[in-house]
């Protein structure tokens, strides 16, 4: 009770932040769509604590992303870790509890946090949405879980969609074929990712020497593809003789065209592309199979959406024995910042359909009573607390978006009548008290 | 890629857990119904990060509280803390946004993190409901949150439901009229939120003389009622000298008063009662009028489900400005837990209503393409990934609860047929292919 009497300055942490209540609204109706995406395949929602032990979380994201862990000793003198993200926590749920029935479908939408540098709208804590597969190898479930991008964009109003996809088997085995080692493949895949950016061969040539010898960067670059675009059938004839010598590269160029395929038999939005695009190489060191990605064409400068793949190796760190799983990420931050500049965004702050304003105390029974009949015909309702000037309370309820008002004063009450307010329009009618509910009913219908 | 080899164990946080599907989705339903009822009223949702600069969460919650802080130096040397309640972030937005509309009704639904022990059923990280009304000093705004947990809980099948109101200017005037000090008083507070558990009148006399002197201990017990059920009336006719002396009791008294006779016009659950109880201390230091709990008779051994109270100080803290401000609060986890003891959980893993098997790869195509029909139409189906025998196919469906199977083979797709399969009635029956999605429809309205 006695609080201490410093005043202290309110403030957010860099890197978080608060979503007041008209950004929230939206972002619970986009993960709803996301969620209800995931239901419509029979995904099952999973929940992970915030805090895992830290060694659960060590050692498989790399020495970059280890270092944004947000890791401390708790009370107990535990060496405890935040969520990075819901698929490390994901394979030691399937290894502590080995009863879950397989296939695991599983999604869970949920924050995550890395202590990362905060320019260019990268956040410290962020929401991912997240689809799994687990105990199956069957490409199926690969085409499925990319599938799941279509489906959710264009639930979401985004019609151009681009999809790419690529498998580390082939392009592990392709630079095997070359004699590069399983350490320096790391390291020339993730020059591989920032291609792309980089404006020339030369600029591609200079960044691949920090990991291999100059001969070798130049044999990769003969080997990969000229752009990330060059047409699919024609690199792979190009490399045929490559392909040949490697089975891993063969078996990961048979198993990216069978989930290409299938994901294109499935597609529905006409302006959704999927490609196969050996440029592709996710920074992830988990990942064993397919990895896939999705950007929006018309908004490039966001990257990509999502992305993921196939990892049939880092359940395994947990149990020992091999269970095969792939999935696909969804991060609800740079979609919103694309669908805001796509004008795709709802708007809109209030949850309630209806103000009842309060003209004076005696009125109160009366005005809550007519609540109350509003909100069982499923309507919701928002009573004003204090009896004051009808124009503070109009106001109110037009700056929160509030649609329609319902008053009775005295005057009303006299007569057994209400006036119902819509304050879009600036109409205004008087009706029977009786018939209110079927009167703001048939408001709301037209006011959607 | 190389992955270090080191197996790790695979295990959970002591008072943390994870919630596997069954358990994920009822927490969802039961999240969701809270949800409804907030915005049925006209409550709006609000995000705040999970971790908050220290400052802003200490000297809030009382020594013991603040103990148990999870507080750790971030990456950048600052003093950071993780949420503890979601009380004390909402006082920092409002007293950071000042823009926001007032009244603003807000509700959060999150998890808040505790270092405490985990004996009897108490979790380190657990999920709080919270309803909150910043900027009136109205008594229906009181009401309004009270009444919340009728709603709630009525909403949620419960229907015994008991709530306690009480008023610390009620109790701070008497116990002020004794010659008692602030200080003093928060500790006969704290002694009197545990009476209720001590078997007779010696051991609160004991409990109380931790507190203030022995005659000031009788006095105490004197002048507050003599059991948490004395009858209000009777109580107050007894002390109505003492509520006399003090202008602050007697505006306590008052408004308790109002709040409960409003509560009770508005409540419709007729086994839900809703007492003035002069017992209740609530523990946390920031109350400053109204406060309030929700027990579930029934099962008296998980406490109270929720509570709350008015603090018209908190956002002061902020701003230095006086913000009055009151809200409810719910622990879905005893919640949950008596729901469970009262059969009022409902069952069930799945969220597909159909599983479609796989009996051949060649049948892909046919069996993906009656699977994208159901969806349109709705329904949520689950497809196999690998063609198997059919009897471990329909064992997996039962295994997980899905109500209907969809079965095509190369004997319907000659037939242009498909078998429904009702697993759980155990019939079948052959329609034509055209009329899958009609007759799967009228089979899950029959199986709801």
């Amino acid at each position: 009770m006695p609080l201490s009497r410093r005043t202290i300055t309110a403030r957010t942490l860099k890197g978080f932040r608060d979503f007041l209540p008209a950004q929230a609204r939206e972002r619970r109706r986009i993960t709803g769509v996301i969620e209800k995406t995931f239901e419509a395949f029979g995904f099952l929602p999973l929940e992970t604590p915030t805090l895992e032990y830290a060694d659960v979380l060590t050692g498989k994201y790399g020495d970059e992303g280890e270092k944004l862990l947000y890791r401390f000793t708790d009370n107990g003198g535990r060496d405890v870790a935040m969520r990075y993200d819901l698929t490390v926590p994901l394979a030691r749920v399937v290894a502590q509890y080995r009863a879950l029935q397989k296939p695991f479908r599983r999604y869970q939408i949920a924050p995550v946090w890395r202590a990362d540098n905060t320019q260019k709208g990268r956040f410290r804590e962020f929401v991912q949405c997240d689809a799994d597969v687990i105990g199956s190898k069957s490409m199926l479930a690969d085409a499925e879980v990319i599938l799941l991008y279509e489906r959710i964009l264009t639930a979401l109003g985004v019609k151009n969609i681009a999809i790419r996809v690529n498998n580390r088997k082939l392009l592990n085995g392709l630079l095997q074929t070359l004699g590069i080692t399983d350490e320096q493949i790391v390291a020339v895949l993730r020059s591989l990712d920032k291609w792309e950016k980089m404006p020339g061969v030369n600029e591609r040539t200079a960044d691949l020497e920090r990991a291999v010898s100059k001969p070798a960067a130049e044999q990769v670059l003969a080997l990969l593809p000229e752009s990330a675009d060059e047409e699919w059938g024609a690199w792979t004839d190009r490399i045929a003789g490559s392909l040949k010598q490697s089975k891993r590269a063969q078996e990961g160029a048979d198993e990216l065209r069978a989930v290409v395929d299938r994901v294109c038999k499935q597609v529905r939005n006409p302006q959704c592309t999927v490609t196969a695009s050996a440029w592709l190489a996710r920074g992830l060191d988990y990942y064993t199979g397919t990895i896939f990605e999705a950007v929006l064409p018309e908004k490039p400068e966001f990257g990509s959406v999502g992305g993921g793949g196939r990892y049939d190796e880092l359940i395994g760190r947990f149990t020992g024995t091999h269970v095969p799983a792939v999935g696909m990420s969804l991060g609800i931050d740079r979609l919103m910042a694309a669908m805001e500049e796509l004008g795709l965004l709802q708007q809109g702050t209030a949850t309630a359909r209806v103000f009842l304003p309060l003209l004076s105390d005696e009125l109160t029974d009366d005005v809550f009573r007519l609540a109350e009949m509003l909100r069982e015909s499923g309507i919701a309702v928002e009573t004003a607390y204090e009896a004051s000037k009808l124009e503070k309370q109009l106001k109110y309820a037009d700056a929160l978006g509030i649609p329609l008002v319902v008053l009775f004063g005295t005057k009303e009450r006299a007569a057994d009548t209400v006036v119902i307010k819509d304050l879009r329009r600036r109409t205004q009618k008087t009706v029977p008290r009786a018939d209110a509910v079927l009167t703001v009913q048939g408001l709301l219908v037209v006011n959607k």
